[in-house]
C-alpha cells in the first residue's frame, strides 16, 4: 500500500498557549501543509507514504525533510533548491476571538518549480493512490502545471486520485479556482470538501445551508455531494462538517456519498487544543479506509474519529495510531486514562 | 480624539498556566491598572490616549512605560520618583478554584504623589475625557485629594469624566469607599460599575439580586442604574454583567442607561484565558462609543464585545482592534480561522 | 492526629501542555503515588501526617523526600537503599483523547523492600491512622507482605486502618488482587473505591451499572457499598463516582455509607486541569473528617470538594487548605476572583 | 538632536541558547536590522531617533514597529504596505563553531519601497544627523536609488552623513557594491566600517593584514583610514577592530581617525552573549559622541565601549545607558554586582 | 550540632540567562538572604540548621517557608505577620556588564517585627551556634534592636557567634553602620568579611590595596584582619578574597586569621553561573569547620571551595555536600564527568 | 558506504541550563548512546549508517527510533520488546562543579535480548563496517554475548571491525572487562579509546601520565597505542586527549597511530557546551576518514575536529556536515559569523 502526495510543506510559527502575536519573545515551530499532513498521517498508520515537494536548499529545509522522515515519510523524491521556504504565522483563538493565519508562502521553491523538478513516473511507480489538495494548484501557475502533469501521469499508471478541495482566498479568485480546478477533476476519484469549498469553487452548495450560523443542513449537504458526482463523476465524496460554535469548541462530523448512498458519521463535540490540519486528518482517514478495504459507513467513522483526534493534538500533523482510532470507535471517547 | 486616565500601573507577577503560586520557579511578568489598561485598550482602537501616574525612578518603572509606549499610550506626564512600584501577584483559577490576587501595593510611588507631581493643567491640554476608577482615590489621602483636584480641573477645562467605581476591599471600608467617592461623583457624567460595585460603595443594589448565584437579574439591575442617575445626575450608567459558571466558564453581557431607556448587549458563554481587565475593557468601549458618536444600544454592544474578547487575552491589556470587535459584532463569535 | 501512610512515591514525567510523548524535548516533573499523595495532603489539611517507602539512594530519591518535607510530610521513617525509584510517564489527554499511563516502575526500591527496612512498631508510635492503597501489595510478593505485617501492626496499635482499593491492571491480574486484598481487609476499617475497583477486585459490582457510558447508578453503588461492608465488616466505605463525559470534562461526587446510611455529595461538573491524584484527594479529604470528627453527610461534602479541587490542580499532589475546600463548599464554586 | 536613520527592520528568529536550527521546537523573535539598531540605541541615550522603512500592513510590521517604539524611537515616518517583512534566522556560535544567518529578506517591503513611498524633506525636518549603512543599497536596484534621494536631500538641507559599509556577499558582488557605493559616498561626512568592508567594496585593505587570523595590524588599519579619507574626502573614519579567537571568546577595541589623527580606543576581552549589532553600537556610540561634542579620542572609547557592552545583551538592539557606558569606562568591566 | 541563624529572606526574580530587567516576560523566582542561605548551607552539610525571621502570612511567605523546609532547614520559629516579604530583582551581568540588583525590601515583616515575635530563649535552647550578618540590623531600628537583643540573649546562653559584616549602602550609611554594629561587636567571636567591609564599615582597610583594580594584595588583608582581631577581640576573621576580572569571570579564594596565624585557600580561577550567596556559602563552610573541629587551614580550605562551588549554582543557596566540597579539595576541580 | 552499530540507546533526561538535579521542574530529553551517537554522526556524514538494539514496544521506544530515523539511520532492524528503555540523568557541570551522571539502565530490552532478537546475517548484508563499544558487552552476560556473536559475523562477512572500549565502572569490574574484552579483541581492526580505557581494561596505561591532572604526556600515549597494536594486533589505534582544565574548558585533541606511526591532531581549547558524546564523535570521524580514504594524518585532525565540533552541541549527537567540519579545519575556529 503506497500513497504518493504533492504540494507544498510551509515553516509554521505560533505563538505559544492563547497569545496574540509577538505578544511575548517565543515562536513555537512545526512543519505542515495539507498533502504533508496527509503523508504524515498515512505513515502513522502503517501506510508506505511519500510526499513530493521542493525544497531550498538550506538548514531551514532540511529540517523540513527531517521531521517528515522522522514520521517514516519517504522523503527521497524531494526536489531541492529554489529561494526560500514558505511560512505561515499562526495565532489561536480561544472563546469569541478567532485563530488567526499569516501566510508568508509567496516566492517558495515549489511554487517556483518547474517540470523537470520531479520524475511523475518513478514516484508513482508502486504507488496505489496519489493525492493533493487545492492549494498546490492555486500557487502558482507553474505548480498548477506541474499539478495537471502530476494528475494525469497518475491516472495513467492506474493510481487512484483523491482531491481535497481546500479552497484559499489568500491564492486564487473563486474564479481563477473554479478555472483551474475544472481541468483537474476528469482525473480525480475521489473528492473531499469542507462544507465551503464546493461551493466556492464550484458553486455548488446547500441550498439553504446555515453554517454560517454554525449549523448543517444534513439534507443541503447530501445534495451537494450528489451535484458533484453527478456533474464531474466522482467515485466517492467525503464533506467534514464542521459547526462552529466558538474558536474553543466545535462539533464535528462527515459524511461519504458514493453516488447512490450517503453516510454520516457520529458528531463530537470537541474541545480544541489545535484544529489546523484537521480536514487534512480526515482525508487521511479515508484514504486509510479505502485502502483497507472498508465499507462507506465504518471509513466515514473512521475518518471521522481520526480527525476528531487530530483537533487534540498540537501542529498540523495526526500523530494518532490506527489503534487510538478505533479505541475512540470503540469507547466513545470518554477520557478514561489508559494506564 | 484625546483622552486622559489617571491611576496606578502595577507589575504584575503570575505563575505560567494553572500552577498555584510557586508551584514552579518562574513568574510571567505583565503591567495592568484600571486606567493604564483603560488607555492602552483606547490607544489600540485608535485613540490618542495619555496615561498619567508617578513611578519610581529605577528600571522596572522604566520597563513599565515602555510597555505604556509599546502600545502607543502617551506617556509624557508620567512622574518619576517614589519609592517602589506596586505588585500584584495573580493566581489563576480553573473549574471550581477560583483565581487569587495577592496584592503588594502599598507604598508605591503614586499613593505617596503629591499636588506638585502632576500638572493637571497642562495634561488635560486638548483632551476631551477624562476616566479614572474607583481605586485611585482608595489607594491613600493623598491619592484621594489628587483625584480630587483632577476630576474638578477635569470639568473645569469642559473635559467628560468617566469614572469606573471598581470597588476593592483590601484599599478600604465600604464606609470610607462611600464618603470619598460621594465627594467626587459630582464631577462625574459617565458611571461604570460591576454588578455589585454600586452597593457596595453606594448601598444601591438590586432588590432581589441573585448574582450570588451566578444569574443576573435584568430588572434588578435596570433600578439599580436608574437609582444611580436620579442620586447622582449621571448622564450614562453602564454595568457590566458577569455570571460566574466558574473559574473557567463566565456568561458576560452588559446594560447602559441613559436616564430613559436602558440597553442590554447580547450575551456571550466565555472560555476564559483570562478575565483580569475585563472591566477596563468595558469602559474602554464605552468611553470609544462615546468619542465615535455611537448610539446607547451600539455603544453598549461595541463595549461588551470588546470586552468579551479581552476574556480571551492573556495579561491586563486589551489588544484588540476596532475591526477585530466589529468583527465579533457582525460574525457572531463562531471562531472560524481567519486566513 | 498522626497519620501514617505507606506505599511508593514515583518520579512523574509529562509532556507540556496537551502535547503527545516526546512531542517535544521537555518533561515536567513531579513526584507522586497514591499513598504520598495522601500524606501531602493531609499535611496540607495541618494534619501530623508521615509517609513510609523506601527510595534508592541517589539524586532522584533525596529529591522526592525533599519534595515531601517542602510540603511538611514527616520523612523521617523513609529507608534508604535499593536499585531505583519508579517513573511513571503521564501524556494528558484532552477533548475525546484520553490521558495516557506508561509505568515503569519494576524493580524500584520499595518493591524490593525487606523487613528489615522498616521499625512498624515506631512508625507507628503517637498514630492514629494508617492509610495504604491496594497498589503497595500490588508491588511484589515482598511488598504485599509487608503491607500484612504493617496492617497487623497498626491494628495491634490501635490505629484506625483506611485502604484505597486502587486497582491496577499493569501490577496484577484480577485474580491475584482478589486473593491478596482478601488477606488484608480484616484489618481494614474504612475502605475507599471508585466506581469500578470493587467489581474487579471482589467482583462486587452495581448491577445494572452504566459507568461504561459514563453515567453512575445511585442506587447501584449504595448497593456496592452495603454489599462490601456486610462482606468485610467496614465501619465506613467511600466509593468516587466519575462520570468522564471527555478527557477534558468530568462530572465528579462521591458517596459515603456506613452500613446503615448512604451519602452523597453534590455533583461537580470539572473542567479538567489534571485529574491524577483524584481519588487521593478523596481519600485525604474523608480522612480528614473522620480526624475532624466530622459527620458522614459532612464528611462526603468536603472529600467531594477538596478532591474536585484536585482536579484543578497540576501534579498528583491537592495544594489546597482546608479553608479553601470549605469556601467551595460555602460559595458553590461560582469561580470569582479572590483579591 | 535628532537622529534619522533610514534601512531595513527584519524579523529575527533564533534557537534558544547554543542549539542548532531547529534542534527543538522554538524561536526566540526580537526585531534587528543595521538602521533600527543604531536608532534604537540612540534612542537609549536620551537622543531623538527616527527610523524610517516600509513594512507590510499586517500584525507583523505592526509588531516590529510597537518594539520599535517601546524603545523611544519615532516610527511616524515608517511606510506600510508591501508584501513581506524580511526575516532572518540566527544560530548561534560556540567555541569553535561559529554563527550562523539564513536570510529570507528578499521581496521584502522596503526593498520593493518607491519613491512616493517616503517624504524625505519632511522626514529631515529638524534633523541634524542621517545614517544609513551599506546594506539599505544592497536590497534592491529600487533601494539604491532611494538611498541616493535620501542622501541627497540629507546633505541639501544640512545634516551629518553616516554611512557603515557593513558588506553584505548575500545581497550583492564586491563589484555591484563598488559601483552603487562609490555613488554614496560624496554625500558621506563619517565613514564606518569594520576591519573588512573596505577591502571588500573599495580594494581598501590593510597591507599585511592578518586579520583572517584574528590578529589586528595596528598600523595597517591606521593606513586603511587615511586611504579612505584621502579618496573620499570624509571628516572621520570609524572601524571596529574585532579578533575572533572563537565563537565564544573576541577581542573587541575600535579606531578613529580624522585625517591627521588616529585613536585607539582600549581592548576589551569580551565573553559573548550576543555579537549581533555589535558594528551598530558601535556606530550609534560615535554619532552620540558627535553630538554630545567629545572628542574623537573621548568618542573612540565611548563608542568602543557601547559597543563592547553590546556583546553581552541578547538581540540585535544595545540596551543601554549613556550612564552604563560610562560605568564602563570608568570603572573598568571587573563586573562587581551593582546593588 | 545546631545552629541559629536570623535575618531576612526575601523573594528573587531574575530574567532568564542573560536578559536584562523586563526583556522578556518571564522572571526566575528563587529565594535568598544572607541568614537563610547560611541555614540552608549548613543543613546541606547535614548540620541542624534553624532559621529565624518574620514573614507575612499569606502564600508568598509560605511558599519561602516550604523552600527552607525543603531543604531541610527548621522553620518552627519563623514568626508571621506584618505587611509584606522584601523582593530582590536581580539582573545577571556578563563579560563587562556588571550584575544589577534593585532592592524593594522596605516595609518588610522583619523589618518591623518586635520583641514579642521572638522568644530567643526558646529559640536558642540546644543551640551551639548563632550566625547573622551586618544586614540584619540594617533593616530598621527595631531590626537593630531585636539583633542586639538576640546576640546577648546567644552570648548569655554560651553560644559561638558568628557576624557576617555584609555592608549595603541602600540600607544604610557607613556611619550609622559603624555606630550599630560596634554595639553588636562585643558579642562577636567569628567575624567574617569580603574584602571591602571592613573599611566601609570599621574604616580598617588594607592600605595599598588594589582590590578596586581588581587584584588582592596578601599582606594588606593580614593587616586588616589583625587590627580587626586586635580592636574587637574575635577568636577568628575570615575574609572572601575575590577578584573580579569581569561579571563572567572572578578569581576566589579566602583567608582565616586566628590572631596568631593567617592561612590563606588555594586560589580558584571560576567561570560565573550565580555568584550571589558566595559569601554566605563562606561563612557556613567556616562554621560547618568549626563545628566539625577542623584546623584553621583545612577550615580555609573547605570554606573557599564550598564557596567557589556556590559560583556554579543558580539561586543563593549553595546546594553542595560536605562530600561534594571534599571532592573539589582532593580532585582538584578538573570537572570530569562523574558517573 | 554501509556502516552498521549495535549497542543501547537510553533516553537522557537534563535539567535545564546548569541547575542542579530536580531544581526545577522540568527535564529535557534527549536520546543517546555510544553506538546510537556514531550511527548518527556517519548518517550526517551522508553515510549509510544503521543502528541496531532491542527497544520495548512502547511510545519512549517508538519516539527513540523516529529520532534516529529523522537523522536519516536505518531503524529496520531494531528489534522490539522487553521490559524498558534505559535512562540516564545528567546534570551539567559548570566551572569547578563537575557534571553528574546516574544511570538508570538496568534491565533494559536490549540488557536482555536473546539470539533470535537479531539475525545478524541479514544485518551485515552490503555493509562495509561494523562498529560496537565496551558497553555493549557490559550491560550484561547476554549482551556480551551477542555482541561475540555479532563481531564474529561480522569479522566472517569481511567487514571492518571498530571498537571503542568506553570502560564504565557502573556496569562492570575492570577484571570483569578485562575478561570478556579480550574475547572480542580478535575480531577487531581499529581500536578506540580516551586516555584512560586502556588502562582500566587492559592494564596498558601511560607510564608517567598526567591526565588526572589535566596534562597529557605525548610520549605516553604513543607507547600506549603501540602497545595495544603489538598485543592485539590492530590496525589503527585512534586515542582522544582530553585535558580538563574545568568543567566549563577543556583542551582537546587525538592520535592515531597505525602500527609504524603516530600522528598528533592539533589542539582545540573548548568552552564546553555538552561534552557527553565526544568520544562517539571522534570514532565517527575515525570511521569516517576511513571509508573516505583519508591519510592517517588526515584522518586525524578530521576525526579530532568532528568531536571538538561535538562539544559546542547540545544532545549526544553530534549535528556537524563533513562541510562543516572542513570548515573548522580550513578556518580555524575563528568564530566569525555565516551569512
Amino acid at each position: 500500500m503506497r500513497v504518493v502526495t504533492f504540494g507544498e510543506i510551509m515553516l509554521r510559527l505560533t505563538p505559544p498557549g492563547y497569545l496574540r502575536f509577538f505578544q511575548n519573545d517565543t515562536l513555537e515551530t512545526a512543519f505542515g501543509g495539507g498533502e504533508a499532513n496527509v503523508a504524515v498521517s498515512l505513515a502513522g498508520f502503517g501506510v508506505d507514504a511519500a510526499f513530493v515537494t521542493k525544497l531550498p536548499d538550506n538548514d531551514i529545509g532540511t529540517a523540513a525533510i527531517a521531521e517528515l522522515r522522522k514520521y517514516g515519510v519517504d522523503v527521497s523524491f524531494i526536489a531541492r533548491g529554489g529561494e526560500r521556504m514558505g511560512i505561515y504565522f499562526l495565532e489561536k483563538g480561544a472563546s469569541q476571538r478567532p485563530s488567526k493565519v499569516i501566510y508568508d508562502r509567496k516566492y517558495s521553491s515549489v511554487s517556483e518549480a518547474v517540470v523537470s523538478d520531479f520524475n511523475f513516473d518513478a514516484i508513482f511507480n508502486g504507488a496505489e493512490f496519489f493525492h493533493f489538495t487545492g492549494i498546490t494548484p492555486a500557487l502558482s501557475d507553474a505548480a498548477a502545471e506541474l499539478t495537471l502533469i502530476a494528475v494525469k501521469k497518475a491516472k495513467g499508471k492506474g493510481l487512484t486520485v483523491s482531491c481535497d478541495l481546500n479552497y484559499r482566498k489568500s491564492l486564487w479568485t473563486t474564479k481563477k479556482a473554479n478555472e483551474i480546478m475544472r481541468t483537474l477533476m476528469p482525473f480525480v476519484d475521489i473528492l473531499i470538501a469542507n462544507e465551503e469549498d464546493a461551493e466556492k469553487i464550484f458553486g455548488i452548495g446547500a441550498e439553504s445551508s446555515e453554517s454560517d450560523r454554525g449549523r448543517i443542513s444534513r439534507e443541503g449537504y447530501t445534495g451537494v455531494a450528489k451535484k458533484l458526482i453527478t456533474e464531474f463523476g466522482f467515485k466517492k465524496v467525503g464533506i467534514t462538517l464542521r459547526e462552529s460554535i466558538s474558536a474553543s469548541d466545535n462539533i464535528w462530523s462527515a459524511m461519504i456519498c458514493n453516488g447512490g448512498e450517503c453516510y454520516f458519521s457520529r458528531k463530537y463535540p470537541i474541545h480544541i487544543v489545535d484544529r489546523i490540519g484537521g480536514g487534512d486528518a480526515f482525508a487521511s482517514g479515508l484514504i486509510y479506509g479505502i485502502l483497507a478495504g472498508m465499507s462507506d459507513s465504518d471509513m466515514v467513522e473512521f475518518a471521522a474519529a481520526a480527525s476528531c483526534l487530530k483537533h487534540s493534538i498540537e501542529g498540523d500533523f495526526n500523530r494518532v495510531s490506527v489503534a487510538e482510532v478505533n479505541n475512540l470507535l470503540s469507547c466513545g471517547g470518554s477520557g478514561r486514562v489508559q494506564r
